[in-house]
């Protein structure tokens, strides 16, 4: 859903585009020929349009098309419209899964807030391979539609085991298992603090092993958390987690701010 | 994710099928041509074999295949295997959107129990029609899937002022916003009663407009809840609205049921 009113369409820049560079007074960026085709063909822009920018460390700026050609655009950075804030959302710990859910649940989890995204292998963890380059462009364009300041960390994939070896015990884990020794995850949330980091663990669509569930569920920083009584698919288990993370220890706890 | 261990693979019926007409002792069960190749060349089950059925009313069933033909299948209902139980989730009435992520927002809400699928006409919404036998063949598969004991009842697409029109006053509304005025939906759902009936209502990818919001909110059973600082897309804000609801006020808030 855009801004509510037409108001807002108009003051806003029509374009929101992140960028690599750093983002000052007077900067000027260069994009490359498929952002400026967008530019100049889907949405239309000529030079002297507005566009944001942002890069995920200076905060949000107005950029002015200085130059756009078929191949290359020219953005002057002229005025800073936000500043960057904390953004923070847990980690996406994820088995991955073939690729139309995989592309569905990095666009997703990138609106939902997640701070980094890292894939995991499982015992029964089917999906060898996952095209980083593909699923951090997913999220590079979610992060663009939903005004977020950051583009989720995407890590190469690991095997679980591994990942949690090297794990910070000050970082607590959501395990979203499926069994009965596993608490309603509203409750654990509740009992929780923001501020402690957090990651929430999911399973391959064949779920873990229940071998591989008793052995993660006596590290000490993970909890099993139940996501109610029906066997939910893989990314619907990571976006219902994310939400419900949000909602209760998240930025959701304050009002949206006003769009005018 | 699926079970989490061996054992429950075997003991549970490899497929699970929803069937129109009733489910009792004996009853035989007539599927038609691409039920019947489902089970013969996806799966590979032959005469003998178990499946599980159900129909929304009458619980869940193992059945037995009495024959499989090319065309067709014939299966007798021989021992309840649960019984059928409430399942009270919310409505959820949301602006028609293109078909992919509608595609996608019925499969999730199903499985995050949504008890009926309202297509809304907002002044927005840019989607004229709906394919509803489409929509129902996905919530049905989705059913099936994660073994609900229903499949969401899908209505016609109408006018959401007029939807609004016929409304029992009984049923809170969670209008999900993105202004100021907006309340967190934690908040309000931990207000809330879990046996009120709700319904979730979401707008077109373009939003509501103001002077629609305004009016929405005047109605005495609307609530404007708000989804955090980010501009969701429509399927997104959907389903982390269901999954809030579950978690606080759902049947997430029991433990999951033991799998043996």
């Amino acid at each position: 859903m855009a801004p509510n009113d037409d108001t807002a369409r108009t003051e806003r820049p029509r374009a929101r585009l992140f960028v690599e560079g750093d983002l000052a007074d007077g900067v000027t960026v260069e994009l490359a020929r498929d952002r400026a085709h967008y530019l100049a063909h889907v949405l239309r822009l000529g030079s002297g349009a507005s566009v944001a920018l942002f890069n995920g460390r200076d905060g949000e700026w107005v950029g002015r098309i200085d130059a756009l050609a078929r191949n290359r655009a020219r953005i002057a950075a002229v005025r800073q419209l936000r500043r960057q804030a904390a953004e923070p959302g847990p980690w996406l710990v994820f088995a991955p899964i073939k690729r139309a859910p995989l592309d569905y649940l990095v666009q997703k989890a990138t609106e939902l807030g997640a701070a980094a995204l890292v894939p995991a292998v499982t015992r029964r963890t089917v999906v060898g391979r996952v095209n980083g380059g593909r699923l951090r462009a997913i999220a590079v364009e979610a992060a663009e539609q939903c005004e977020r300041l950051t583009v989720p960390r995407i890590e190469e994939p690991a095997p679980l085991t591994r990942i949690l070896e090297g794990w910070s015990a000050a970082r607590r884990v959501l395990l979203c298992a499926e069994t009965g020794e596993a608490e309603p995850i509203a409750e654990v949330l509740r009992d929780g603090a923001p501020d402690d980091g957090w990651a929430i663990v999911t399973g391959p669509e064949g779920g873990f092993e229940q071998t591989e569930l008793d052995a993660l569920r006596k590290l000490p920083f993970v909890t099993a958390v139940g996501l109610g009584p029906l066997i939910l698919r893989a990314d619907t288990a990571a976006l219902a987690a994310l939400a419900c993370w949000q909602s209760i220890l998240g930025d959701w706890r304050r009002r949206p701010p006003e769009r005018p």
